[in-house]
């Protein structure tokens, strides 16, 4: 069995090795360096941009509020998620420099000596947001009204995972559209929305499953919750098998229920005085890109028409 | 003069708050908690977007490689840039948690006795990108082919300062056309497109001069570094009197010459065997954007038709 699993482990490898290798070669993405970190060139960002624009028009009908958010978060805010007693292993936090001119000669001192310098740098009460829908909840106020509210948000979220598989990055950005109402509103976005993102992706091309999942929770204290998390069926996963039928299918999207986590968490109440709950569905904008040009090729003009008709490419 | 110049800090601070305060009491901006971090609104993005695709259209006779870069990159690309030795107090470096169940519960202790939590974390080797040029020098290889090469770039910047001023953020998008050849062709690219931009930002509405300028070099070395750079012309920058004309005007985009400095840096040759020269101009898009809001008023729709016009708005 080991054995068995260890031959999938490489063959899977291999997998990932070469469609980062094409991609490369191809001149879709960069190398900067570090795993998981690519610069993106024009073609990338033109399929990018036709992704994203899909997306958006296939939830217009929620007339969501826009919001954009930067890459960073206040650590106070980021608190409020608790997010670093779940993900501990994917959170990155911010230093900045504050000393002096002295100082400042003491760290240049040392980095001429080949010796870190990074500890003449002090926490900057600021953390990479490692999930664009966090920074919403913090700013709904205590109380929001009948009918609860949507959003439409984009943003660059961090997650600090070294992986050469082009499918997993440090750094990416997801399109969210987050409902904040009651128990009731707060499912029927999730599950009804699911349909229509199915459809969507399917319109691109790629064979989709829609399967339930759960966050990366750290630990053993994680293995529960990630279990807990399935057996409730919070979380749903858009897959797709990039890396053909023989292997596990990827995520390319999700749509989650969070019940009263967020809620609690910032004492948010909807309009009837129950603690409000939240949903929110979520498009992985090069995930899915990525998995077009894994399925489609590296040209996006030689795409079957009915793809590029879907993506108005 | 002190008494004078005391005066005038007092009433451009309350010039700086007053459309700080305008601009979130009229939904523009979200304060997120941390001076210089804004949520920002559909409004918002509708003018920021029409701004970044007319600078696009106004340098697109470049027919300019595209690239797009994640807002962090990897410590060695940062190291080759010397900026921590420049701007020390605008950096920011990036650590990540890599311990066990242990060290987690250990860490998760602290945090709830109410202590600091980040000395769990470790150095990453990552850094937030200061500028969004920085790294296209590590990627074009040794010798860049006759005629140079141009750059269309654009990613997230991060400069650590704490400011309620609404003109600078810590986070920010600048859109960089760079130019990487011979000393002459630098020259060319930096002198040529000045007048373009200044015409662009003019056909704005916005009263437009430029200057020469200098980085904000850090210490006592620093103020040298400033003045020769100031004396050499190598830097111009894009200014309007955001807070009326008893104020000093805010930069919004700026025309720089690099000479060497990036090609001796990074090892790059132009295709006469010289070590090769850098420029590039640069569109604060978020700036513009906000000189936009301060001169026209924060609703677009009420803007003049010209500025409307040349924005496609």
């Amino acid at each position: 069995m080991t054995i068995h699993l260890d031959t999938e482990r490489t063959t899977l490898d291999a997998a990932r090795a070469a469609l980062r290798g094409r991609l490369l070669a191809d001149g879709v993405l960069i190398d900067l360096g570090s795993p998981g970190l690519y610069g993106r060139t024009g073609v990338f960002e033109r399929v990018y941009g036709a992704v994203d624009a899909a997306a958006v028009r296939s939830q217009s009908d929620l007339d969501a509020e826009v919001l954009r958010f930067p890459p960073v978060e206040p650590l106070t805010a980021f608190e409020r998620t608790d997010y670093i007693a779940s993900f501990p292993d994917l959170a990155a936090s911010i230093s900045g420099f504050t000393g002096d001119d002295r100082t400042h000669r003491a760290l240049l001192a040392a980095r001429e000596r080949g010796e870190r310098w990074e500890g003449f740098l002090e926490p900057a009460d600021l953390m990479l947001t490692p999930a664009v829908c966090h920074p919403v909840y913090g700013l709904v106020g205590d109380v929001v009204h009948a009918g609860g509210r949507f959003f439409d948000i984009v943003g660059d979220s961090f997650r600090r995972e070294l992986s050469l598989d082009p499918m997993r990055l440090q750094a990416f950005h997801m399109h969210e559209f987050v409902h904040i109402g009651t128990p009731e509103s707060a499912k029927a976005h999730r599950d009804g929305r699911i349909p229509v993102m199915r459809a969507l992706l399917e319109s691109f091309g790629l064979e989709i499953d829609v399967v339930p999942a759960n966050d990366p929770f750290f630990g053993r204290v994680g293995q529960m919750l990630a279990r807990n998390q399935v057996e409730q069926a919070l979380k749903f996963e858009f897959v797709t098998p990039v890396y053909g039928p023989d292997h596990e299918a990827t995520a390319i999207s999700s749509a989650n229920l969070h019940e009263d986590h967020f809620g609690t968490a910032f004492g948010i109440r909807s309009a009837d005085g129950g603690v409000a709950h939240s949903a929110c569905i979520a498009f992985g904008l090069e995930r899915i890109t990525i998995a077009l040009f894994a399925a489609h090729g590296t040209d996006p003009d030689a795409w079957p028409t009915a793809v590029r008709s879907a993506l108005a490419l």
